[in-house]
């Protein structure tokens, strides 16, 4: 029989004592991965197949607190300040993920997100979500928990939130184990002060295919899926390499291949699936030209049409003149 | 010692007796694949990694004259009327074809071809000119060689020329010989009279990478390329079944997954290979849109921008509302 998520939280909830408080708040940042999580090997675990590489924008991301509300009948959920219906699939996650903390202290919590990320700027408020709400559950019961058990936890809510634990670089490992106890992600040691992302925002249209649902029909479909694996495991080893020695040219160049692997994966799917729209083509092919011309940057893309763009701080007045309307990011600021 | 493209030839004509006569003229269809040739396993000899499956589009290709001229010291090639520089890659190509005859029949020859596609209409005309030229050759100097020699030694001009010998639909056989003796095309039984395909012109910018070179990088550098020939021996295996039951369903879906698949190899390329402009993802957005409305249509790609169509006589009213500007050509008719 297959494990449940509250399988694996009440293990690692096994040993600790609660100490709730009445409020706590916690943030968490979005991380943009430089070695992408593509297909699970557990969909309800959120067990990754491979090992993924991040990093975490600063101060970009998901600020929760959390309160005890003692006596109510249901969770009350709130977004950038507006109450989240009951009926939405937004509510009913966030009230599941506290359902894993719910056999050691019972009660319901009113939650409290603001997401400091537009909707639609492609930065995937996710798994800033999940890590900002699994630190302040942790904090409001006062659980004496490891990082790597927080990141297991907030794993279970968004897979990609395992990574937003952490600041800089974080590698998520994608663990061996049936019970996913070994899938949780770390953080790098190294920071690397000149590091830019520069976010364009293409399109703020909506997604018609989810990425869990995109994900699982690459997995499913694509035979060319099949060597996903060894492409994420060679880029993994050359990103730790290149952010140890700070090399642009590799780290650039192995995150790019790394994004339009991914995406290659999609295309070959059945049916097709392109997040791209005209826009992505004309804005990978500007990257091109300016690589073309000697100007060190690198794209990359997650399951969406938008562009983020990969450089170093001596690039970014050029790069300013030409992308006019990039918001740019310095992850170690 | 690897064989050269002299040594195959000469093999083919060593029986052979010439009995030259003044002038000849040959021609042979452009095709399409439906499954493509992607990835070469001997590149001088062009022998392909996989089976590939193409449909001819009937009178759309390459008229090809070759006359006798005694005396000469070299050889004259004259394009769509125009005569074509001594200096050019595409000179130098048809006389090195015709090198591989000069052993036989000494003399220089004049060659006059006449494409009938437009150029920029992304229907690759070397195909149907190595086609109409080795048999113009063939002709020439009446030779008594096999439908499979005649495609062995088109072959060796342009790899997809092998197709562009028949007529309908035509598999290339791969084979496994050194020297590519069993690698030639048989055209299939089937002939489908209600096939349609259309020909969107989106762009005729001049590619930046040519589909040799495309090719070798995708072998070169794209890991998701290993996965390729896996994919390719399955969607032969459909597309003969689709055909000989004449199921455009499943003739079109496999035919667009198999060219996404192709495209998406060159996209894991490094650097990333995209033949695609912003006007490709809009026609194939919009081809999926018309899917989902209910219309069977399908789309393939070769190594270019532009997008082609196919589906049934039943649908063709609806696609020349959908795709005023598009070309109809009946492969059958």
């Amino acid at each position: 029989m297959s494990l449940t998520r509250s399988d694996v939280a009440a293990k690692i909830l096994a040993d600790c004592v609660a100490e709730p408080v009445d409020t706590f708040e916690a943030f968490a940042p979005v991380n943009i991965a430089l070695c992408k999580y593509w297909g699970k090997r557990n969909a309800l675990l959120n067990l990754p197949v491979n090992d993924s590489l991040s990093v975490s924008l600063a101060k970009k991301g998901s600020t929760t607190r959390v309160h005890r509300i003692p006596g109510a009948q249901e969770d009350e959920v709130f977004l950038n300040g507006q109450p989240v219906d009951k009926d939405t699939g937004f509510y009913k996650k966030v009230v599941a993920h506290i359902d894993l903390f719910r056999p050691l202290v019972a009660g319901c919590l009113r939650v409290d997100t603001v997401n400091g990320v537009a909707t639609g700027a492609g930065l995937a408020s996710s798994a800033s979500g999940f890590a900002a709400l699994t630190r302040a559950l942790v904090g409001v019961y006062s659980l004496n928990l490891s990082n790597e058990q927080v990141s297991i936890l907030a794993r279970m809510g968004s897979g990609s939130a395992s990574r937003s634990v952490y600041e800089g670089f974080v590698r998520w490992h994608k663990g061996v184990r049936a019970d996913g106890m070994d899938s949780f992600a770390r953080p790098l040691p190294e920071i690397w002060p000149d590091f830019r992302i520069g976010v364009l925002t293409l399109t703020s249209d909506a997604k018609k295919t989810g990425s869990r649902e995109g994900m699982q029909r690459t997995v499913d479909s694509a035979i060319l899926y099949n060597s996903w694996p060894e492409q994420a495991e060679r880029d993994i080893a050359r990103l730790e390499h290149a952010i140890a020695v700070r090399d642009i040219t590799l780290l650039g160049s192995t995150a790019e291949q790394n994004a339009m692997a991914m995406h290659a994966t999609m295309l070959a799917s059945w049916p097709p699936l392109l997040y791209w729209q005209a826009e992505s083509v004309t804005a990978l092919q500007k990257v091109w030209q300016l690589r073309d011309d000697g100007l060190q940057v690198y794209a990359t893309m997650d399951a969406g049409p938008n562009v983020k763009l990969l450089f170093e701080a001596s690039a970014e007045s050029d790069m300013r003149s030409a992308f006019t309307d990039m918001d740019v990011i310095v992850p170690f600021g």
